[in-house]
């Protein structure tokens, strides 16, 4: 296992990866280029098997466990979102089985997917007990924990998403990627760095949960203090980790976002985009045209859509106000 | 102008608009296909240009025009919706200008992007006014009046939808589109009877619009006493038309769906396909599920995806109910 992760693990991970995700597309809004002045493409893995780039990371592990002989009989992941899912398919589609802890307060219709690819679904009263279990039945010689993100493997994987991007659609002089523990933001840097050197790479956080914003200005891990309130809901980990946070570290921008243009991005993007984009990807937005107002030059950007799956309940609180009677701009600041 | 609409009509539609529209992706869910134990097959029209498949129709008038040398300087449509939008743009890929007769209640999001196409916007107080005032002005020498769907050009357009659906995935068993004038679903009759005759081909129509369905029972047009309150704002059309309603007449079927089936149905594809499909375009995957549960043997269907366009008041709509908790099957009388 890699301590320090370059292209070259990405580069092997798509390789490994190939046959278990989709190649998904990009694709791009012409208003909404023409509102800002510059050329936005977005990368969609919404589209993604599970509906999130998160089984680029848990097939990547596996891949890499299965040739060096080491798959186990069952594997674990401790989540209540898009991890959970991923790594559900993931163990089917490598033959092994898969135990998620989860929460009560899982929603039906994200337990309804885990289960529908094969996974046996834990129920707990709390994340932390959760948490706890897993460790617990991590220790078990037959059985693999799979973590969110702060994994060598894990953080190849999403790196591919990025890297298939830019194989797609050529150089770029910007990247942007929602952050919760970092996972995917970190494995974007790394393939945006090595195939586009020039090209700034910006991550995005809920302000409503900033520990990645505060650890990167106290130059160490903060956790959060409790557990967060925001749309954005698969960025709102507690903490990123210690194999992400050097990596975020090396970012060329970071931006906290309220809930309001967090709710803004996603009802525009759902609307030009006629993708159904969850609030952790629109959100990126935000500092997409806070990053362009400082550009002369008309810039070309790539945006990570991490994903798509939104419950009821999150649906409801998106669509609340009215934000498509606004239209997108750049921030007034800069207007002459 | 042909008096009767056949393939070849629609063929020559496909070459004329083929500069003008994009070819639509097609896509399923592997988890709808396992729960209904058939294969359904979307052609996802909201991903055409305006985010309808009402382009086809307003391109192929204008390229008609053109080839005949009779493209005025003025298109006009009187339109709060799709169509309106469709107009604005087909105008602009011609070169011509387009007036828009719409009324003040119009969205601003959808004012916005047909004004965004160059169009000219007039707003009256209602919709009859709007009419009057559309046909007043289409006496105009200079101009001509694109109808919405009772139009031998504006059905042979729409058909191309179904047309490139059927090229892409070869034969079906079912194919499925929404209601509203009939322009969609009688190209869609005329195109899957001719490259796929054994093929039923079905219309849905909202339930608290269903002057379709009223004149099919009644064999002749009647038309709705009021504006209707549905969802399904695609398929509010207050009649169908003369030249759309004998191809409705050979229909192997059609099904009235009412509001909840609608929310239900946009909820779920939503969240399955991760695309912003609107309620009229939803609403089909009800009589889907009817006209399986006659079925013993595994069906492949193919359903219309008519647009993507949905405001906000209509989003929050959709979402009030929490659908997501009841997966989807086939009808209850059915399970054994």
């Amino acid at each position: 296992m890699p301590q320090t992760i370059t292209i070259e693990n990405i580069l092997t991970a798509q390789q490994l990866i190939g046959n278990y995700v989709k190649a998904t597309p990009v694709v791009e809004s012409s208003l909404l280029n023409q509102l800002l002045g510059h050329q936005i493409i977005f990368k969609v893995e919404c589209m993604q098997r599970t509906g999130s780039f998160k089984l680029r990371g848990a097939s990547h592990m596996l891949a890499q466990l299965k040739k060096q002989g080491k798959l186990p009989k069952q594997i674990l992941a401790n989540s209540s979102g898009n991890h959970a899912q991923a790594v559900a398919l993931a163990a089917r589609l490598f033959g092994v089985q898969a135990k998620i802890f989860s929460t009560k307060s899982i929603s039906a219709v994200k337990a309804a997917a885990t289960q529908y690819y094969g996974a046996e679904l834990l129920l707990f009263a709390s994340r932390e007990e959760a948490d706890e279990q897993v460790e617990l039945a991590a220790q078990h010689p037959d059985a693999v924990w799979v973590p969110p993100f702060n994994h060598p493997y894990i953080i190849a994987g999403q790196g591919t998403a990025a890297l298939e991007a830019l194989q797609q659609i050529g150089p770029v002089d910007g990247v942007f990627a929602p952050c919760g523990g970092g996972g995917l933001l970190s494995g974007t840097y790394i393939a945006s760095r090595a195939l586009c050197p020039t090209a700034e790479v910006v991550g995005a956080e809920p302000l409503a949960a900033n520990d990645g914003a505060n650890s990167l200005r106290e130059g160490k891990i903060i956790r959060l203090k409790q557990a967060p309130d925001t749309l954005a809901d698969g960025a709102a980990t507690p903490a990123v980790g210690s194999y992400t946070f050097p990596i975020l570290q090396q970012l060329d921008g970071f931006y906290e976002v309220d809930e309001g243009k967090i709710a803004y991005w996603t009802q525009w993007l759902q609307h030009l985009l006629k993708i159904h984009v969850e609030p952790t990807s629109a959100m990126s937005m935000e500092a997409v045209v806070h990053w362009l107002k400082n550009k002369t030059e008309k810039q070309k950007v790539l945006v990570i859509l991490s994903g798509g799956n939104i419950d009821q309940q999150k649906m409801l609180k998106i669509w609340q106000n009215d934000y498509l009677q606004q239209l997108p701009s750049l921030p007034p600041d800069l207007k002459s």
